[in-house]
């Protein structure tokens, strides 16, 4: 169910993207890949399966030490001035077990924007929540960002506006349709303490992207998604989550903690977004792969 | 990590694929779809993105209502003896909430076996657990078995060996490295209570697989794992979980309660399993896709 605002906000973006796509309605869906170029079409379905070289695995394995944005078990204040104490990062309880029921079986508990997931739209706004998305939308043209040389000397570096110019000053225009992912280089560092970079006042660092680029996606490119190596999509530039407000209350959604992106090409990978489909849910770990 | 016993399972099975592979390593990679056959391989990434038509939702909805083979707060016991009450099938429980915090945020809670999910080895033996599955086992040729007709007046009908050798008289060998799903009509009443169809003691009723279909594909074809749009694998022909000790015992892993397969061809599709990577979680909720 959409809240009428939702409906709104969707009305005004596919008429944008229908502006963006002067030449008709086909072209974005050929250049994202959504149909074959060089087969004649039958109106019936491909009975020839999809090709790829290789599955690339963008997703880190969630295990309750996986850093993120709270500590599991640790009282925290939120935003509201209400107190929580959250469970594990992620707590895995055995229930059926081998030794007893010749069975296993878990119990499994957590805070949904833990390990590599989502954060749908009704995270950071009254937007969709992630059963809403269209499945369509969880298979894009990845466009992968590369900022590493900066952030290795900068926990605070962002993605910025003139990143991606560069970007398409190499590559031509970003996809449409694409996902934009940051790669920051950060995803290495998640087992360390570098992935938190605390600093003196114990506030965590990490790269993140600039709302200058975040406004560039939405009004000048035709971009259905957002994702970083990192476990925000804001920093320390960005204190009152600008980015969150700004991409997730357009009716939009992005991925937090990506790994590998360094093992798939700036442009010519398609991305798959595996995500539960929780109804109510405002987003949560999932697969996430790649086919290159 | 792998037992020692489990390393020994996936020898002995890379020994057999190989000698079902008589033509070479590549032929089945081919026939799964994962070299490209019309372009030459030069060892760098493709620039092209993948090339498909649509992309099909294989996922129900996961809600606390959703029909399982146990009841959400029920108390139950277990083959072992032992007495449980489960959770909720999903416990969806708001913290963060656009009232007090401008976010939202759900603490969620279940047991693993439940929507649309993976059972991985380690669910019915000491075998491997979700994260430990290779990435490029889950993007795989999907292959659709419709029993349809016979479970349309049999709750407890089977999809049987010759059930597979009329799907391949009629499609060809089941292609290598295939995920292999029945289709026996049974998500059009997932909302209803023919989706458990009680008989008179009280116990659940739906289509599965018979043992002798399962060996066939274990031994005389290359499959990595199957599927049902049921609940399990097993019904009350194989009380003992027989289908559930062979398949899951011999290192394979499947998916029940899927969704749509009357919107994907008998052979074609590409099917993705998008099972989030929890450490020693032994299956649970994901997103399936099609790539047609």
């Amino acid at each position: 169910m959409c809240a009428p605002h939702v409906i709104e906000t969707v009305k005004k973006r596919i008429h944008r993207r229908n502006l963006l796509q002067a030449a008709g309605a086909t072209t974005a869906a050929a250049s994202a890949g959504c149909l074959s170029t060089d087969s004649p079409k039958t109106g019936t379905a491909a009975q020839n399966p999809v090709e790829f070289s290789r599955v690339v695995d963008l997703t880190h394995t969630l295990h309750k030490d996986f850093p993120a944005w709270f500590v599991g078990g640790q009282e925290m204040t939120s935003r509201g001035g209400r107190v929580f104490t959250p469970p594990a990062i992620v707590d895995v309880k055995p229930q059926f077990e081998w030794e007893h029921e010749k069975v296993n079986l878990n119990q499994i508990t957590y805070w949904e924007h833990v390990g590599t997931h989502m954060d749908a739209p009704s995270h950071f706004s009254e937007g969709s929540s992630v059963e809403e998305i269209p499945a369509e939308d969880l298979v894009l043209p990845l466009a992968v960002i590369d900022i590493k040389a900066r952030a290795a000397t900068d926990p605070l570096a962002l993605m910025t506006l003139d990143d991606l110019k560069a970007w398409e000053a190499q590559h031509g225009p970003i996809p449409e349709r694409a996902l934009v992912a940051m790669n920051s280089g950060w995803a290495q560092h998640v087992d360390t303490p570098k992935f938190k970079s605390l600093d003196a006042n114990g506030k965590h660092r990490q790269p993140a992207m600039h709302i200058e680029a975040i406004e560039f996606l939405m009004e000048e490119r035709n971009v259905v998604a957002i994702g970083v190596d990192t476990f925000s999509f804001d920093n320390q530039h960005s204190p009152g989550s600008d980015v969150h407000y700004k991409w997730l209350g357009d009716e939009r959604w992005g991925l937090e903690n990506l790994n590998n992106l360094d093992d798939v090409p700036p442009i010519g990978a398609t991305i798959i977004v595996g995500q539960p489909k929780i109804k109510g849910a405002t987003g949560g770990p999932n697969r996430v792969l790649a086919m290159v």
